[in-house]
Parts: structure tokens; sequence; C-alpha cells
């Protein structure tokens, strides 16, 4: 018996259109497995007349949030990114009802406590709030941090959490040129066509905004993250600090001191054995520190396009997956 | 407006012990941010007269299994290992519409797929099964392959899942004789008083096989797990790859083959800078591999008694927790 769950995609860009693409290749083994069809009734893009290399019947794209929301849907995923559109695309989602899976970053910095309240109030009808592709790519810490006892006695979260500094920074000490690093994470499809907040260190200080919010409880918009970012000359020194044998990482930090949460953005020196400088390329590592657990690590795909839709598709698969065995 | 959630543990070893202690230390921040009392009903122990470190009423106390089911409890945690209680507890726990978290892998491996469907037949009466700390300790690994992507084109688990081990041969590396590293370990609380199950490769064997179990959907109990453990010769050759700047690690793995699963528990010798050799002490590390999201690697507290009893926690406070930050 095999039921059908109605999924609305905001944004074809790296990630929604990995999504469908996810979507389409294993959705017969969904069904099998889970008994579930998948079925993509909406894609809202910029411009529904420009030809994508997905397989979706383009009767199925709109470009009016509007038509977006008057389709029916079980499931919206957002994944805009900014915030004008999206923020339009999560209310309305919520409002009616509906589950929100959201990539967003640095809507959930601004609104994520709002959102999530919005969801509470709209629970009765179906509503839910999820977000795990929004930090660390396909590395599950939102999950962690929202479920498990990470967010118990937590003292301490730290980590590398953006994959296109980083991925510039394990080139550049090997000798490549920084336009040229930035320009192969471009094409990778890790960095955004306009790489300012990823460069700036904005991208990271919202993930680690949204990830105290979690953590720790903090409102991401009220925190005040000091965020420096990286550039060439850094990218210079990161080269120099190789040859010493040592690594530069763009690390991320929120602390809790006292009743206050303390968090930062900004590239460090790190020894060559260290858990930091071994996350090369696009990876994201991130240590939860807790009194009761230690440090736990977890380390994996932190951009491009397959591993961040993986995470949105777990999120997907979330609600309807029964407490079993795979 | 609080309300009470009754708890039953079954046993009062190293994790029973930690779990009461840290019920009885984080009652109140869990009262205040969930509005859950977490009171204990019940606590099963081989000897109800032996005195103990706990602070716990000892008229809860009680070392008879009927006596225990028959109390009232919307949870009951199973921490007692071996199989003969245990399977008592767990089957009666279920059957009554009971909430069970265990820590048993090696019941888990026996009848783990038989549990699930106990827990499901009664799962309109209130039945659950959640077992984050029979595998990895501290490492949420259960949850992420429950329920996480990580299941979904999975292709190999592999890592480090047996504490103790690991803990020994840390040590001997250093130059600690095999005999005291094991009696270091189990003063430390990470080996069994009697450790045969640790040392010979049964623990990790059942663990892989729980994983299998939760990762490609086999039956554990009739999976084949080629298990190799260590000894003191072992730690010798472990002492003499330390010198030669290399680490002996005890590696669980399996692998999906068309249709089947390849498992094995055996010591590999891997270069210093491998992720495995840089699992020292008690400290596990699980990597997932899968086609959309690459290998994800987790890693932490694996075994002792506060890491254990916070995954423990993190399954109590499960099913009451909301979708919502921390």
């Amino acid at each position: 018996m095999t039921s059908v769950v109605k999924v609305a995609v905001a944004g074809c860009g790296t990630v929604g259109a990995a999504l469908l693409d996810l979507l389409e290749r294993h959705g017969e083994a969904l069904r099998q497995r889970r008994g579930v069809r998948y079925q993509v009734t909406r894609v809202l893009v910029r411009d529904a007349d420009r030809p994508r290399a997905v397989s979706v019947d383009r009767a199925l794209f709109t470009d009016r949030v509007d038509h977006f929301l008057e389709t029916p849907a079980d499931i919206v995923v957002e994944a805009i990114g900014g915030t004008t559109a999206a923020r339009a695309v999560a209310h309305g989602t919520l409002v009616r009802g509906r589950r929100l899976v959201t990539a967003n970053k640095a809507l959930l910095r601004i609104e994520g406590p709002a959102l999530d309240a919005l969801a509470r109030a709209h629970r009765a009808a179906g509503a839910t709030l999820d977000f795990e592709a929004a930090v660390g790519g396909g590395v599950p810490v939102v999950r962690l941090l929202r479920e498990s006892l990470a967010g118990h006695g937590l003292h301490r979260i730290r980590g590398v959490l953006n994959g296109t500094t980083n991925y510039i920074l394990s080139r550049v000490e090997q000798g490549v040129p920084f336009a040229d690093a930035l320009a192969a994470a471009q094409r990778a499809g890790f960095a955004e066509a306009d790489p300012t907040r990823d460069l700036d260190g904005t991208d990271a200080a919202d993930k680690i905004a949204v990830l105290a919010w979690l953590g720790f409880g903090v409102d991401p918009a009220a925190l005040r993250v000091r965020a420096t970012g990286i550039d060439a000359s850094l990218a210079l020194e990161a080269r120099a600090a190789a040859r010493r044998g040592r690594a530069v990482r763009l690390v991320a930090t929120a602390v809790r001191i006292g009743d206050g949460v303390h968090a930062t953005v900004a590239p460090r020196v790190v020894p060559r054995g260290h858990p930091f400088a071994q996350v090369r390329d696009e990876q994201n590592l991130i240590q939860l520190e807790s009194e009761s657990a230690g440090t736990l690590t977890v380390a994996g795909a932190g951009a491009g396009g397959s591993a961040t839709a993986s995470a949105v598709l777990a999120d997907i698969l979330r609600h309807g997956a029964t407490n079993a065995a795979s």
C-alpha cells in the first residue's frame, strides 16, 4: 500500500536541483522501503522559462510565490536562500499547517525562534519546522543538538562550518592561488555566485548563531558574533603556515559563559595533527562539548548539492519515519 | 505545569548507577526546561540488600523481575546486560505498552528485530524501543542510522566500537603492560568484571551486527561476524607498531555486497595520521559511507558510565521531546 506525500520545492539552485534529482533517483527505493511516494507538485524558480537540467515536468515551474503557496503540498522545501521570498514561503507554509523543511541559515538566524513558534501554533494542523541542511550540509549536527543530550550540560560548540572557505584554505596551502581556489569552489557548487557571505565569515556566523540557539537557547538574531573572514592575504599566511607544518582553518565557536554566550568566527592556526587541520576541502567538522558526554565530534560533507540535498531528504523522511530499523 | 514521568531502572551497575546520578543531578534542570519530572519508581538489582552509593530510596530496590515489572512505570531502562533477565524485562515492558530503553547490545543482536516487532505490536498502547547506548556509548550512531539518510545508499559501516580494547591498545603503545592496561580499564568502569567479551571481539561483533541491522536491514542474529580480538601478544605487536609510527586498532566493519553483508572484527595496523589511529583510550569512532552524503564520521566517549548514561537519558527524553530548540 503506497501513500502519496506531496512535496513543493522552492528554489532550483544547487540544493533544490540536487534534491529533485535525489527524489527522482531514489523514488522507487523510497516507495518500496517506506510505502510512500514523494510527488513533486510545484517548483518555485526566479525565471520559469529558463531551461533546466532537472527531470521535472516544466508545467510544475512557477515564478510566483502566491501560486507556489496555493499548490497542494504536504511538505514545502525552502531552498531559495536570501530572506525576502524565503520568509514569505516559510510563513505561508507554516500558517497553512504544512511541514516546512529549510536549508536557509540566514533566515533561521533572523527568525528561527519566530518560525519555531509559528510551527508550534499550527502544530495541530500539521505544521512542523526542520532545517538539518541549514548547518553542516550532510553532517547531522542540527538533529544532534535538537534531540540528543548534547544539548544537556553542553558548554561549547566549535567547528569548521563553511565549506567554501575551507575548500579555499585547503587548496592555497597546496600552492593554488586564492582566486583560482575560489573559482574552483564556485565551479564545484560549494560557493554562491556572490561568495561574499562565505569569505567575510557571515555564513559561518549565521550557522554558529543557529547552533547556539539550539544548544544554549539564545536568540540567534540578538547574539552578536564577532566574525573575521579570509582573503588573499590570509591565504598567503595559510601557505606559509603549511610550510611550517601547520594549517589555518576558519573556526566558529560558541561558548556558554554564565548566563551568556560568547560567539566568534575567526581564522585559527592549528598544528597538523589537530582535528581541525584534517578537515579538508568542503568538509565540515563540529565538536560538541558537554559535561556528561565529553566531546562529541561529527564530520562529513559540509557543502555541495548532493550532501546538502541528502540532509533535506532526511528531514522530508523524518516525521513519516517510523521508529524502526531502516 | 510539571508532568511526572515514571522511570523504572533494571540494573544498578556502571550504567544504571550513572543514570540514577544523572537523573538526580539534572532533575531540576529537566523540570524547568521540559516541564517534566522524571520519578524513579523501581530499581532492579541482583542483591537488594547490598549497600550502594546511589541517592535512591532503598525501598525502591528489588531483586525480583516480577515485582519490578508490576511497578507502575512509563519508561523502563534495561541496563542489566546479559540476556536472560534482560529478555524477561524487555518483553515484560513492551507487552505492557511501556517504553523500553536498553543499552544491551547482546540482547539486541539476538532479538533486536523481535523486540522491534513487539514494540510495533504494542505501539497503540504506548510501547517504544530505543537503544542509543547499546552501540558507541555517548556517540549517537544508533540515532543517525535509524533516522537520517545515512541509511539511504549506505554501503559501509566501519568503526572502533569497543572502548575496553581501545583503551588497552592506547596504553600498551605507550609501554604499559597488557595486564596493567586491562586492570586500569576495569577500574575506570570501561570493562566488565569478566572482560572476555571485550577482548575476544564478541562485544564489537554484537555492535557491528546491530549497526548492520539498522543500516542494511539484515537480521543481526543470522549475520555471521568473523571476529578476532586482542591479547597480550597482539599488545606486543601494537607496541612495536607504535615505535614505527603506526597504531593497531580493533576495527569492526560491515559492507554491503550485492544483497548480502560482509562483517568482520579484526585488529588493523593504521598509519599515525589515520582517523582510527587518533581514537584514544575509551573513545569510539564510526564512519558511515553513503553514496549521496560521502563519509560521515562520528566520534566521542564510547564507554564509561557517564557517557553511556547520557545516551540512555537522551532516549528517555526522546519521545517526550517536542520538535523545538533545546
